[in-house]
């Protein structure tokens, strides 16, 4: 029996870490450490026991077009996305990846070898994830390019572009922007309802979620793609036996133990992950926009209301991540570093330095600790360099 | 308590299953069934537990160079290559893998992007290891290119070759072969006592191993390199970073239980894997020899003895791959698939069609019904298409 005890540090507590603690606040990864105590409280249901002769083979279904996906987990996913309405997975290949930043390769890959003309252009809108640069970077594959901006995008031929909603790093629910021909890469690992208004079941054709940002459990690596045509998934699955010959069944085998578990009792009001995660978040973004706003140094981003499906009832986004911005222009990175708050920088995000993202999943003593040190900033009026 | 009862099945019982099976046998891919039988025997001694609330970090430890690496499991690497003498790890980065595939792919990114000029050619003598060249072409990266066998390379610039040793497919074992002022990957996936006399405790830059050809948990996507120079090491992590933001935590605490136990018993006979690994691949060895010299079609290569220093005693190679012939000029993988077996074909090795890479490690069912067909063609005297 879980409780939605949601922990709220006072200050005179957030106050005496901050005393005790001078450590740097690592917020620039989005760590999902702040589920962690919703699984403490959980014990042993969701214990998983692996006798050393089990999951030896490199083959889960050598019948599956993704012959190493556990046929269990392929069935927990399923189940998931039917209980909370986010997704259409009818007619679709499940993909499994080592994370779901693997997955995506494995589309630029698949997308972009299947085209005609290469290279492929790679755009996303700004602010995007930054790790999509990298991806689409560091091997400097001919296949496909790094184009950047997909609003200011004008080449002709094939692109991909990588849509993100709820967006990494501003929380915004977004569309493609470019609308010709192309492909489009839909990264929904937000799109949760402790993150965001379950508005509608999304049907599109390739379509990226993660078991890292739903439950926290980022150590096991795992991600998965709901693909509608066979020829892509055939390809993604080439990519991930070339990559590191499937992934492991440990990590799926734990994941399809979890998400069964969170599925069973999404609707029981005291125990589901997801009011727990929704409370938690929600109660995280309250604290943070008090700071923001008893002030007049910081922005934040506003969100509509929606009505969410699974809640039934209009909710308005907490992101996973905050994008924060300084009202004078100066590098909010450097400064936030000064005060010993890791943060991503708002030009790798393709954008002003005078904006960072801000990661919302840390544990609460850091979560504490930041938000007094932003206080702290605020009252310094962000003195100019 | 593991008794060292290699499963010997006998000429009608092998008859009864080839009568009762019509299946085709897979013998292209290298899955380490074989060794289950062992893990059975050791019931729940490595068995590891894993609660809901455990490893849900990105991280395992900030201040290692490789941040997503288990401590844990470094020392249990150390410990393992410390008690076979197989391997040094002293002033050496641990960098760890999903599976050594992933690892060999980040290493050709280290190596290539701290290249002053690229793009970098990979070579690998003939018959090579048919992933290598997958491995190095499928993205067309801009940094490295494949150029094939290492022995008739004679471009000028940088080069990286990929030696293994003992010798995937063939067993031979190895060194360099271009020897000039190039870098050399060291893979040593077969570099243990159940496969090779262990002649020497190996001392290169950057060596590969990996879980899965050890003790046959091919699934749970472990590998480790150990590196000299930590530049190196350091790209290898960014490349597993981008790559799949570092490597499941449950594989790395099964692999930690289990290394550390086959190190801790390792010395003792009649429960060690070695001993156990040993005794089956030599009697696999011997029954295959058995068909081969019992007619004039196939051929194998020949393994010299050699002291082996971890079993105190001169002992041949008994290679996770069989290296077979055929004494007339055909394609020995297309009348093997007549046949219902499949394996890998020379050609994709850099050879000709008339050796095929066979699987060593197959369950003794699969074996049987190999050794079986495999005579039964021989009866046939290889009839020519």
């Amino acid at each position: 029996m879980v409780g939605l005890e949601i922990s709220k540090k006072s200050d005179s507590d957030s106050i005496k870490n901050n005393r005790l603690s001078d450590a740097v606040i690592n917020l620039d990864q989005g760590d999902p450490t702040a589920f962690q105590e919703y699984w403490m409280k959980m014990k042993d249901r969701c214990t998983v026991v692996i006798p050393g002769w089990d999951m030896m083979s490199y083959f889960s279904n050598t019948t599956d077009v993704c012959w190493f996906l556990e046929p269990e987990l392929a069935k927990a996913i399923k189940a998931l996305h039917g209980a909370i309405g986010n997704a259409a997975t009818e007619e679709r290949y499940i993909v499994v990846g080592t994370g779901s930043s693997q997955l995506c390769q494995a589309a630029l890959f698949a997308l972009s070898s299947l085209s005609e003309v290469k290279p492929v252009s790679i755009v996303a809108a700004t602010p995007y994830y930054s790790t999509y640069v990298e991806e689409a970077s560091y091997l400097q594959s001919k296949l496909y390019k790094w184009e950047g901006d997909a609003r200011t995008f004008d080449k002709n031929g094939p692109y991909i572009e990588m849509m993100t909603s709820p967006n990494n790093p501003d929380g915004t629910i977004r569309e493609p922007v470019v609308n010709r021909s192309g492909k489009v890469i839909h990264d929904f690992a937000y799109y949760w309802p402790h993150y965001t208004p379950i508005t509608r079941r999304q049907d599109h054709d390739l379509m990226l979620f993660t078991f890292s940002k739903i439950t926290g459990h980022a150590g096991s690596r795992i991600g998965w793609a709901l693909v509608k045509d066979i020829e892509v998934a055939k390809r993604m699955v080439q990519y991930l036996t070339i990559n590191s010959i499937g992934v492991s069944k440990e990590s799926q085998t734990r994941a399809t133990t979890i998400l069964n578990e969170i599925t069973k009792i999404c609707r029981n009001k005291s125990e589901s992950f997801f009011e727990y995660g929704f409370e938690k978040m929600k109660s995280r973004w309250e604290r943070l926009r008090e700071v923001v706003d008893s002030g007049d140094t910081f922005t934040l981003p506003n969100y509509p209301q929606a009505f969410c499906n699974f809640f039934g009832k209009s909710i308005s986004n907490s992101p996973a991540f905050a994008w924060l911005g300084c009202k004078e222009e100066r590098d909010l990175g450097s400064l936030l570093k000064e005060n010993k708050v890791l943060t991503r920088g708002g030009d790798r995000c393709g954008c002003d330095k005078k904006y960072v993202r801000v990661s919302m999943l840390s544990r609460d003593d850091d979560f504490d600790i930041f938000l007094h040190r932003l206080a702290t900033i605020k009252d310094l009026k962000c003195i100019k360099p």
